[in-house]
């Protein structure tokens, strides 16, 4: 006990870097894994030697290539969003001017070259799997004289009856995910990335995210949300032969700037546990339509198992009520439409009613917002039985441009163009 | 990529349980490891069987004993502290029956026997280091009346020029920690232990707090903070001999059922991050004392190093300055005052005036608050330069048991005493 108290040998920023140098090459998915055994460089080093980052810690998710990072990569324990409108004055120059700081900060931090001035607070710590993705809202093109850059596909998405949104949490000019597994690495970059906004943009909104650790569960299992449902079964994977057609705009897609980019609805969807937790289990399965305990539908198998909507039961009743969220949000009952979805939960303590402010940071990525989260909602708006124990409260719809290639900041195809 | 999605086999609860039960007896500190390579009793069951627990997953921390658990263990990466107040016509009797329910959710859920039902989240999850430990607070006695019961140490705290405390956030009946290496098996005991309260009590303030994952660094280091300062050097160790003394009630001590026990101060001490990293790290140093980088004196050495307080640098000055946080702390500038520190960091976005509201949940043990926090507090509130850096929101004292025997509760001897 008192472990991390009681050894305390001296780490120096170059010795961490150098044992993140032995972490390997970048993997197909963007993912450097740690090397397994790390301390080998450091044999001969005497007592003092920093010991092996661990996975956790040392794992290192590419900057650049094709996709910007935070959108294949599996979820992670942190995350936080953060919403920024250009400030008065500022235009398309000094949007440039930020988005090439925050390119510069995001590529270093990734790899592990955590701040090491005024603003650094994970010193000591490996890249933990640190994500930054960088997004473009609706409002940005006005605001920089690029309207005609603007993609269709950021119109403003339609109201759904079920919204109780909050404006001044929604929207913003400009938006960065930041995920990782250690929660001082995650709020180590966001730092950093609001300190380099400095004159040029302001803090619109801001919000933090969980998810499992690594390795809390004995399976690399689907994802739980704070309902305790088995959530994001039905995300397209990407060995799927359409997948990359339904996520990504294609090379050759419009418009030009966004080749190899995605659309990010970013809805915080609160839930109201007080209410969900007075079901019975039994009751919670019918509105989901799955199996609480490992996500089965309530026709048998296992997760991954085809439900079965036809089967009726003893009772004469659909197995799979008609309003179960499963059945309504699948693909193949939206004409094909899918999304990745890619969420955080949250928990901001106590509202003002009394009841947890707690949910999910719903994120999703797709080429096409309107065949992606739009016609799906719009079915879930209608009937879902879900829906009596959610509250859409805040909503976003960003333009994720490709990763920059080498020596590119984000965006530049759109801001230089 | 997606590994976390694509695989998906079936754990049940049984399964799980029975994983866990591979763990081992529990150690001298309270914590039982995770069996390395605990999958070795699954080695016939096929590619379905679930795979091992990572140690993050499978630690599991003892409940019962000499001392409550939650204060001898290492931090955890998540922390939730909640605050109840008796709801009006309970006493003794509900609050009794109570902590009897509350006892035994947390002694379950310790051992990984996760909620089953309705409140079920972290359904698939090892135990992750979860503790639950519970204390009263001064207004718990007179309501149930048991003033003659009341330790003196619970005597409120002296106010202090610094404090800026949000009575509504302060104070409580009953409080209760809860701290476990991974979010959703924490959020599941907490939404368990408040199902539990029922009718007796009602939440009066609840805080979440967050400390580096394990595995985040190359060292089983001491904790950061969001200053990212090095935090928690000159903790007691166990291994001192007056460790025991300092923190814990003795066996013999008064009142009786407070043998074993520990007084709890809970601070919210807000950090002014957008003036802290206004400053040069120089200047960061000269308030702590510390470098910034490992946390070593800035008179030389490592962190471990005895600081060397008369040291005077070439301009004829100290080189720890006279106000530095870390001078004025120390424990032989104050009577041999110690209390074991045990925080978990918060954040909670921004605040209404735009600055993060951030900073730390600070959480100290000791056996007499007034020689513990109280000593300390006075020096700092007066010449302490990290008080321009960070503003005391709200605070709690509270009396926390010793373990509960096998078969009691906590508190069993004060409720039933």
């Amino acid at each position: 006990m008192q472990d991390k108290q009681d050894q305390a040998p001296t780490v120096d920023g170059i010795s961490r870097r150098r044992l993140l140098g032995t972490a390997g090459a970048v993997g197909a998915g963007g993912l450097v894994l740690g090397a397994a055994g790390g301390a080998a460089g450091y044999a001969a080093a005497g007592p003092d030697a920093p010991a092996a980052l661990s996975t956790l810690g040392s794992t290192q998710v590419a900057w650049g290539g094709e996709h910007q990072p935070g959108i294949l990569q599996p979820l992670q324990a942190r995350g936080h969003l953060i919403a920024f409108d250009l400030a008065p004055g500022a235009g398309r120059k000094e949007a440039a001017a930020l988005l090439r700081r925050w390119s510069a900060t995001a590529e270093r931090l990734m790899k592990g070259e955590v701040s090491d001035g005024a603003t650094a607070i994970a010193l000591d710590a490996g890249p933990s799997s640190l994500t930054v993705t960088f997004g473009f809202g609706h409002s940005f093109f006005s605001r920089t004289g690029l309207e005609k850059q603007r993609p269709d596909a950021l119109d403003p998405l339609p109201p759904f009856s079920s919204d109780r949104l909050d404006r001044k949490r929604s929207d913003g000019d400009l938006w960065i995910q930041i995920g990782a597994d250690d929660a001082l690495v995650a709020f180590d970059a966001l730092r950093a990335l609001q300190k380099d906004a400095g004159d040029a943009a302001r803090v619109r909104w801001q919000m933090n995210g969980f998810n499992r650790s690594p390795g809390a569960t004995a399976h690399p299992m689907t994802a739980r949300n704070l309902m305790g449902q088995v959530d994001g079964t039905n995300n397209p994977k990407p060995a799927e032969s359409d997948f990359d057609r339904r996520i990504f705009v294609p090379a050759s897609g419009e418009p030009a700037w966004m080749a190899g980019g995605s659309y990010a609805v970013v809805r915080r969807i609160r839930m109201l546990l007080d209410d969900w937790e007075k079901l019975s289990v039994d009751a919670q399965e019918k509105v989901i339509g799955r199996r609480k305990s490992d996500g089965a539908p309530l026709t048998g198998g296992t997760e991954t198992t085809e439900p079965d909507l036809d089967k009726v039961g003893a009772d004469g009743k659909a197995v799979i009520p008609a309003d179960a969220h499963a059945r309504i949000s699948r693909p193949d009952q939206n004409g094909g439409a899918a999304m990745l979805r890619r969420p955080f939960s949250y928990h901001d303590g106590i509202a003002a009613d009394g009841t947890p402010d707690a949910g999910l940071l719903f994120v999703c990525w797709q080429a096409d917002p309107l065949r992606g989260f739009t016609a799906v909602q719009r079915k879930l708006d209608r009937g879902d039985a879900l829906s009596s124990f959610i509250r859409h409260e805040s909503s976003g719809l960003f333009a994720v441009p490709g990763g920059p290639g080498k020596g590119e900041y984000v965006g530049q195809r759109l801001l230089e163009g």
